[in-house]
């Protein structure tokens, strides 16, 4: 199909020519990148400033070469990348962004399409609305869940929250807001173990650090609900006014699953939002074994989970679902007159859902992801990467001077290395050592955290192209250098 | 460089060859899609429902070929796409994505970098703090504002505002929120023309629509600063504390230019912060001669400005700039154990300036326009379509049934058709009515507009490609349209 462009139509000054030659070039440096990236360091060896100081201090004047920006990209850029795609990429939430989920991108790209109202993007819209409720049915919540896109889990849990104060209607905070009168204190509810997105929606919501209270955990890091219940009870008897409880499916550190059916229950009871952090966990629910994780969600009002973590689809997306659409377009629906279309009433227009007017055409990479995997496909990703969890997990119980800190209930191992008469103290800054001179060598990026006060190491098993022998040089690396490293 | 990629490196069920070859077969439909989109209807004639009853209920267990993906997007998607490539796309805010736009997309997916702080894309990290800095030289910004990159407006806004409301700090909102404690009602003011991103934003923040006061406008459209010191006296006599003004260059519906000099004075003399949205408008001072319209902007505390707009970067990309970031990171920044890195104190980390604590690597599309097209071609792109709006507004100038209903200071022409003898409301249905038939021709889409109380038609040139042509037919549309529509 290798038409030539007819030049006559080369408007507006795009060299169409250089485009497609440099397309193409891409696409095979890409291809050769995604087969090997580990011919990079995961974590590259450059310093703060290295790459600013590299760069001109302004635009050039006159154009330039696209292939020189790409002569550029290869030799600057790409070097000095954390690379992700990695198979030693094991920290955080290691994750992949796929080919057709690439390819996605690249096509949105080219339609730049920006569906505000349906008008704008029809098809983004539907396809939106229909990949959502796949990913809905797919793992097994409510057919009454109705699930919008956003950038990140962060945007997602701040939606919800506005949601849950917007179902405060006796306040009508959206018209009068919370200044200028007295109001009861709003509270919400997480466990000490919940994201810290959740502290960021509370400020940015006006409830204020101290709107939030964290909740005691029980020894496998998950929220105790008795805890949660007399937190409620005593904010109650003092006048404080439950606006919502944020259950996790998965949590950052240590992968707790909070006890949702328990919590859905004390909500129901007291009337109060239940939204549920599924952002990294919920993906595993494709999995009949590990349905289990969702359990009680089918009560929440609300519940993200991320695409973009552990479903092949690159960063960003993000999906919320919730049975309460009307009270999330109650807090943000705004439709000045320029906005307006006939079809309002027929169809959905995507602005009314978030913060965000613009929205690019996300739904595109995701309906190639699940069609070009399948949900089969999906699911043997993430039963290999479970799989790869519990053999770390298998060897670091078998290594004496090694201690796993929690269950491994995902893909997530975390744990420290405990040689014999260090103090708290030494064991935390040998840790912390320990994973510089692991993270120096470029093979394997791991990050920590810090578990009931102490540090650990996670291994996050994420990346699409990990496998034993990405774990076997891991433990290789952990031998040698946790005993080069002793203090 | 096609060297084959080795079958022994294609892990994780990753399909190498399948992605070369659908790759290089949506570079070349892309190449032809951009040579000539208008082999499209601007405005699909799909209707609502259509597309989604045109897919399947379920996502498929087994995988499907990215090939047939591809087809489906070619024989549903595009089809039943709003085509904002296309010339005739004159409605809303017109944009390009631009061929090194769309690669800089491609390879950001290919990478797939989260840089949500330094350590996991130090290249992303700075190279954003780069090309910001470019920006903000390239439109005379000063030397102390500092930008960050967001999704949208509605975001860099919402931001702002959340850092202006941080900037109260003997309220202490961030620790103890709004509620619970009785404050003086905050106050932000805008004019009647302001985008309803700023309602959204006070709602969010907590205000409520209370916490906005709209202020009146002069006959141009823009804030009259008379009535904005009014107000705010006003206020401070009552007992309400002036928390921000959100003045507007290049208001959306009929781009007014709010008096940023004299709001700024205003602002300097009360301590309020003042936030400029010139989402639009800004990228114009890339001009020497439109320098103008940022007049005062030194002043202001934010400023956002959309490359995602006028300056031919793909949808999403909203630069906020502001001479306080340490007040954006006091509203945004949480940093958990999990998210320390030992680079915290020398490196920024970008998601301390907002909601988002992942983030793509937008940075790359904007470095690669910047380059490719150089100040000088994006100048020679904003001149033509000054050029094109004022080439329009003498058209309907010259018509005695058409009415320009404000001056043309940017790419946007506002209008209706007046033919003699109809009423105010018979007018509105007569031009919505020719709104209707204009755009169901598929060759041109127009938006609308509400002016002083009447419906007005808003032309606005933005597209790369759009050039007399396309205007010269749109004058015949005009022409015939609304003679066949008289009612």
């Amino acid at each position: 199909v290798n038409r030539p462009i007819d030049s006559q139509k080369q408007t507006g000054g795009m060299d169409l020519e250089e485009f497609r030659r440099l397309g193409h070039e891409m696409i095979e440096w890409a291809a050769q990148y995604l087969a090997s990236p580990e011919q990079y360091a995961v974590l590259p060896a450059t310093r703060p400033g290295e790459v600013r100081a590299a760069l001109p201090k302004a635009a050039p004047e006159h154009g330039e070469s696209l292939e020189q920006c790409f002569e550029d990209f290869q030799r600057l850029i790409a070097p000095n990348t954390t690379h992700w795609n990695h198979p030693g990429f094991m920290a955080y939430f290691a994750t992949s962004g796929s080919p057709p989920g690439i390819l996605g991108e690249l096509l949105s790209a080219v339609l730049n399409v920006n569906a505000m109202v349906w008008r704008t993007g029809p098809a983004a819209t539907e396809l939106e609305e229909t990949v959502l409720a796949w990913v809905r049915d797919l793992l097994g919540l409510p057919a009454n869940f109705d699930g919008t896109i956003n950038d990140t889990a962060s945007s997602s849990t701040l939606y919800a929250l506005a949601a849950a104060r917007e179902s405060l209607t006796d306040l009508r905070l959206r018209q009068s807001g919370m200044t200028g009168r007295e109001l009861p204190r709003l509270r919400v509810y997480c466990s000490e173990e919940a994201h810290s997105s959740v502290d960021k929606a509370v400020i940015t919501l006006g409830l204020g650090l101290e709107g939030l209270r964290r909740i005691a955990t029980r020894p496998d890091f998950s929220m105790d609900p008795a805890a949660l219940r007399s937190a409620i009870e005593e904010d109650l008897q003092t006048g404080v006014r439950p606006m919502a409880v944020v259950g996790t499916v998965g949590t950052t550190s240590v992968t707790a699953v909070d006890p949702i059916p328990e919590i859905a229950a004390i909500c129901r009871e007291h009337g109060i939002w239940l939204h549920v952090d599924a952002a990294y966990g919920g993906s595993a629910a494709l999995l009949p074994e590990m349905r289990w994780i969702l359990a009680g969600c089918e009560h929440a009002d609300s519940l993200v989970v991320n695409p973009h973590k552990w479903m092949l689809v690159p960063v960003d997306l993000s999906v919320l679902y919730t049975c309460k659409p009307e009270l999330l377009r109650a807090a943000f629906s705004l439709t000045p007159e320029y906005l307006t279309t006939p079809e309002m009433l027929q169809a959905r227009n995507l602005m009314d859902y978030g913060i965000s007017l613009g929205r690019r055409f996300r739904a595109l990479k995701l309906w190639f992801v699940l069609r070009v995997y399948g949900a089969e496909g999906l699911r043997s990703m993430l039963r290999r990467h479970l799989q790869l969890a519990r053999q770390l997990s298998d060897w670091i119980d078998a290594q004496p001077d090694f201690e796993r800190v929690t269950d491994v209930k995902f893909s997530v191992v975390v744990f420290r290395h405990r040689p014999v008469g260090l103090t708290a103290e030494e064991l935390d800054r040998h840790n912390l050592a320990l994973l510089d001179r692991i993270n120096a060598t470029g093979e394997v990026f791991l990050s920590h955290t810090r578990v009931r006060g102490a540090i650990a190491l996670r291994v996050a098993l994420g990346n699409q192209a990990t496998d034993e022998r990405h774990l076997d040089r891991l433990y290789t690396l952990l031998h040698a250098l946790s005993r080069a490293n002793r203090l």
